[in-house]
């Protein structure tokens, strides 16, 4: 693991049956994941529960304790089975009133759009005593953050416009960079002189990646620091000892980035 | 909640530093949720973590003792980030010795392809003693089984023959049989009499999800149920509402399939 006094943490939970049952392929997690990696924000664990209070509740407060930023997608709409709000209120133990921001933005919205209001739109105004709205550009209706916990919208085009309002008021870590080399043999091939430089290396983290269903057999090796001078150290071993993989099995090398 | 005494869980542990950094977009979710579907498993929660020791432990121990089955994947390959079958042997409390027929496998398919048997590539032989392979047509590496945790590879067309090498050794549930009906009003319109139907029909699960980006406001409402004759009670149901709304919304009703 990469020691940083620097480093900023995060924890996402994905909220939705129709992920479960395969019905919905989620997008928001790499989009999630990308997004902190743009922030120097090391996401270390996501999970995926169903619309069930118990589980909802239960994964908020395991993360919140534990990671600097808690991200949330899914949950939040108009229906019955949308209880995002009810969980993290319970989670905080904080009431869920209707907010007047929230349901001036609704409102306003409607207005335009001449939509009914009604009780089951008006749940989207519900937000947890002492939260902050995250607004979005794409529906009227908001997220919310509390505490630590940034809660968004399942639907993709909806999640990234939140990310995108609430970039601003994050605390990035000191960005990981990272070097990809290519090598043209198998993962088993450089996995020992590979294990060997991690250890040399520890502030640097190698990850092993084959490449399958091409014409030939290849690896791809990722070395990710926080430490500029350490990692291009670092991919200069890694580089040899490719070079020196490929000698030995009377390759040309491939070419690196 | 589907109450059934039939119910077969599942939870998914998907391990990887690539996943969590955006690097690589996980399809391996949306594969086991297919798959524990059309089988009738319940799969109902998924966790990501990191290479890291601690993290797997936790999140299989966690998951384990909760689910009729646990499937997981990533992380058995032959580099030294590859820890999955160390931590599920320390999960278990169990030694990884390398596995006679896991080394037979690999040695008759690395003497076909002329590739070299070294330690980094027997680190792929090494099976937590008491486990089960899993073989798989696309690479000689197993997978393996052991309590009811099902360790697969994270290369996705490899951890997809592995699905289907253990899919006849799993207990089925009974088969959960959805209906989707499509409002081309919104989640708000319908919200509220679908919230009281839900009530009527507690047996019966209704999720609502919005469709963004047509050229209409669209909603999908889709039912859930073990028990066909009350599925298609509740599902009569939902149709009239639906119809209802479009003719209070004056509009024509769309397909329902």
């Amino acid at each position: 693991m990469i020691q940083d006094n620097q480093r900023i943490t995060a924890g996402m939970i994905v909220i939705g049956d129709e992920i479960l049952s395969g019905r919905t392929k989620d997008v928001n997690i790499g989009a999630v994941a990308d997004f902190c990696t743009d922030l120097g924000i090391d996401l270390t664990e996501v999970r995926i529960v169903s619309d069930d209070m118990d589980s909802i509740v239960e994964a908020v407060n395991a993360l919140r304790s534990r990671f600097t930023y808690v991200f949330t997608s899914g949950g939040i709409g108009p229906t019955h089975d949308d209880i995002t709000a009810d969980a993290i209120a319970r989670a905080f133990g904080v009431a869920l009133p209707i907010n007047a921001q929230a349901r001036e933005m609704l409102e306003s919205r409607w207005k335009q759009t001449g939509t009914e209001v009604n009780e089951a739109r008006l749940r989207m105004a519900r937000i947890p005593e002492g939260a902050d709205l995250i607004v979005n550009s794409v529906s009227a209706a908001p997220g919310f953050r509390i505490g630590n916990v940034h809660v968004m919208a399942g639907v993709p085009v909806i999640m990234r416009a939140m990310l995108e309002a609430l970039a601003p008021t994050l605390k990035g870590g000191r960005k990981v960079l990272s070097v990809t080399i290519r090598a043209a043999v198998g993962e088993g091939t450089v996995g020992g002189p590979l294990g060997r430089l991690q250890e040399e290396f520890p502030d640097v983290k190698m990850g092993s990646y084959p490449q399958m269903g091409r014409d030939r057999v290849m690896t791809e090796l990722v070395l990710r620091s926080a430490d500029e001078p350490r990692l291009n150290e670092a991919a200069a071993r890694v580089r040899d000892m490719v070079a020196a993989a490929h000698a030995k099995a009377g390759i040309m090398p491939p070419d690196s980035e």
